[in-house]
């Protein structure tokens, strides 16, 4: 290996040690310590922050970077994805001006703490205020990362931060194609349910303490192994961490047992993805998870295709028996039941498999025009209430808390990250197809419980998506594991499939 | 302010701000991190410090601490005693070069990993492996110490680490005493309690589930404030953290209730001179405690002189009754009696207050001669062997788990510290003997659990001790808070008057 490159893998293994810290500092923030932590844990996050960027565009990174670049024949694709993975990540850390990117933390700090009562406020006046100035910042970050990236719209340079490689202009046909099949699809499925009658209503309360148990189950099922991670409880269930030592969260309603149960699933996707990156790329660029769109193909597939399918609730229930009795008294097909109703509802994190990405095409159609300057801040209620009647027929007229201030993602200015939930859906359900090619008793040994089923999964996932880490584009990883281009047809044959034919 | 102090005051602000990183990654590798995390934390453990030590030795760090020392005119005691302290870290970072720091760190993660593992297995061997490179590391650092400051011998040097300012003559004449007495006075208690009959035995098991609220009940008695601190479970019961986040732990032993409400009191000794630190100093060497045996002496006042008093005992009892029915037949003389048993024992930390000290002689001997090249590694357990048959006419042959294996300190080279237990055993006997000079009725007010009574305990301790800080050295805080030098003779009354005479 040339000595650039030696210098430049030492570089961000450093680079790794500082966002380990950080890393488990937030979990620690997020899930343990006590609120008058708060002003000091802030400064030492950014102190962090502030090293490892400094480490990354130093004048001696930049020089070893131009070096390698220059010495690389070619001959070595691994070791041209190394490359072009570190200058990725130099180039997104040094598109920006550091006074723009400290202006965009100071107004989304500032909206993000706003939001915490205007949102139960549904004081819309006074969000906007603050919301303003984190809309004028991002698009101007927005143009600065076009610019730097050759991309051809604000909303692509924008998309281009959490799903590289999925081309916009595709992501756009996918999703007018989905616009156009899934409300007759939905009328189907409601019109399935009607004939069926009367929703499965479970009781309740049931204490965390006794659905903790449960929770644990449910995740050495799914293969987590606490050896190598942890399960605790916070506000939003969210996973991080990497290979070793993973962290995901979850959260305890007393009426909704299955709540706590899904998002376990969901953080163990996510949290199996990165645990199955390879060791030998941990500390690099090249090593880390592809992209949201592949992150959450991973979450939803634990998620939707196997927590969610008849087949694991089947194997599941005796154990949801026994650790709630007052369940007993419902059969695994009741349990699924209860847990597959579909209906329009007016919040995203909340909707059912098939409208889930309806709410994901509002949110794409709002932000991308904010993004590229058709749409202005103060018009969002009026574009969010056009949306949801054209899509799910509901009226948010007037009623922001369930509304446009339901999420918190815009208020730092993330925009274009709400694409990668749909097409990390469309992606799991292609997932599970190939699956189901490659192992095509894969649902009923769920089903059987038998040892060693969730095992040959695993294996199968890591061996087509987690070992591959960043040495390829997402669509590369994907062709490579299902034949083809993902197509939305996949994601609605899964949802004909169960709500329509309740097939698994 | 001159601008090389304001230059140093921000340098020293990032430092604290590493060091808080550290801090909080060091408690979550302890009381919450997985095995398998152990690798990815010792790297960024090692590099934050690497990066502490840098900004610490820099330079630009060594130039303008010799200018703000060049331009100090001594008219400002605190301006002075700020420098001071800047200087004495700066002197003690400095006489160790940066790849000794990272190789110390390294090698005791390493080390202490495996004696998680290595002392309840027996295995010596195994720990030696780990253990040697600790030593050699630790006689080079303290060989390179003591040439920076001048001391006497490579113990001295790793005493001041932790004891800065207290003379090791000093020590050794004080220890000398202690050595002399401590054997009649344990015969005289031996035979109060010969004469006594049967020691108190409390029933059990209580699980670890209905201990910890009486632990919590006890935490907030004591002062212990969960929205700026937590307390969890951890092998060996530690605190750490600083103001607004400190963090105590405990462990629960079924068949020892006491155990873990001792351990509790001792930590939040330690927590609460921490958390009284100026907050105006928060950043910087000035603010930080004095000495460990200064700390030791908060600790030792709250599990011995608070905590343990038969007056406290008496408040609490009803307490410990409501939550352990089974142990509501036991006056509250029974449970002072239960936990104020005396007798030779194997392990430190499970010692009554009368033999203790001997168990901290036997570690003072053994790494005094390790730091000072008389005893090898390899020896350690032979050394131990002899020492506590001499000092507590023990036989520990082949018990490596309840002998030279049983204290985390040696794991990471921490030679230097044991002396701290007793000389802050020797401080708090005076802080007790000096607040019952200030208010005399202290005890009573314990007794009958008057509401402000631990407030107004809380406050003399504050003034006295905590807001010091590092303003003035160990020995200035104790004369001034007791009007004169600490003496041994304060810790031989109060054990005369607790245990022979009975009379708290």
């Amino acid at each position: 290996m040339d000595s650039a490159t030696t210098r430049l893998l030492q570089r961000f293994a450093r680079i790794a040690r500082l966002e380990h810290s950080s890393t488990y500092l937030s979990w620690d923030q997020m899930v343990m310590m006590p609120p008058g932590g708060q002003r000091a844990r802030a400064d030492a996050l950014a102190e962090l922050a502030s090293l490892a960027h400094a480490l990354l565009v130093a004048p001696e990174a930049t020089d070893d970077l131009a070096r390698a670049e220059q010495d690389d024949t070619g001959d070595d694709a691994l070791h041209t994805a190394r490359l072009r993975e570190m200058r990725a990540r130099w180039t997104d850390a040094t598109a920006l001006p550091s006074a723009l990117v400290s202006a965009r933390v100071l107004a989304g700090a500032t909206c993000e703490a706003g939001w915490r009562t205007q949102r139960p406020a549904n004081d819309w006046a006074g969000f906007l205020v603050n919301f303003r100035p984190v809309v004028a910042l991002a698009r101007e970050a927005a143009q600065a990362l076009r610019e730097a990236k050759s991309l051809g719209s604000p909303y692509e340079a924008m998309m281009s931060l959490y799903c590289a490689g999925d081309d916009p202009v595709r992501v756009a046909s996918l999703f007018a194609e989905l616009k156009a099949a899934l409300p007759p699809l939905l009328a189907r499925v409601l019109a399935r349910q009607r004939e069926r009658g009367a929703p499965v209503r479970l009781p309740g309360p049931f204490a965390p303490a006794a659905q903790e148990p449960l929770g644990r189950e449910l995740a050495s099922r799914l293969g987590f192994d606490t050896e190598r991670g942890r399960l605790d409880v916070s506000l939003h269930p969210f996973s991080t961490g990497s290979r070793g030592d993973l962290r995901i969260t979850t959260r305890y309603r007393e009426y909704d047992v299955f709540d706590a149960l899904q998002a376990i699933a969901h953080e163990i996707g996510h949290a199996s993805y990165e645990g199955g990156l390879p060791q030998a790329w941990a500390d690099e660029p090249l090593g880390a998870s592809r992209s949201m769109s592949v992150h959450e193909s991973q979450s939803l597939f634990f998620e939707k295709h196997l927590f969610l399918s008849r087949d694991f609730q089947q194997a599941f229930a005796p154990a949801v028996h026994a650790a709630l009795p007052a369940l007993s008294g419902f059969t695994a097909q009741d349990l699924w039941r209860a847990q597959t109703g579909v209906g329009p509802s007016l919040i995203r994190v909340e909707a059912d498999e098939v409208t889930y990405p309806l709410h994901v095409m509002l949110r794409h159609d709002v932000e991308r025009a904010l993004m590229d300057g058709e749409l202005s801040a103060d018009d969002v209620p009026q574009a969010w209430d056009d949306g949801m009647r054209t899509l799910l027929g509901i009226d948010t007229q007037g009623n922001y808390t369930d509304g446009c201030l339901q999420d918190i993602h815009w208020c730092d200015g993330s925009f274009g990250y709400f694409p990668s939930y749909t097409l990390g859906a469309i992606n799991a359900a292609e997932l599970a197809a190939a699956l189901t090619r490659a192992q095509p008793r894969w649902r009923e040994e769920l089903a059987a419980g038998r040892s060693g089923a969730m095992t040959d999964i695993r294996e199968w996932l890591a061996t087509h998506v987690w070992s591959r880490a960043s040495s390829v584009d997402a669509g590369t990883i994907l062709r490579d594991a299902i034949g083809h281009d993902p197509d939305p047809a996949a994601l609605l044959a899964h949802l004909e499939r169960r709500y329509v034919d309740e097939a698994y």
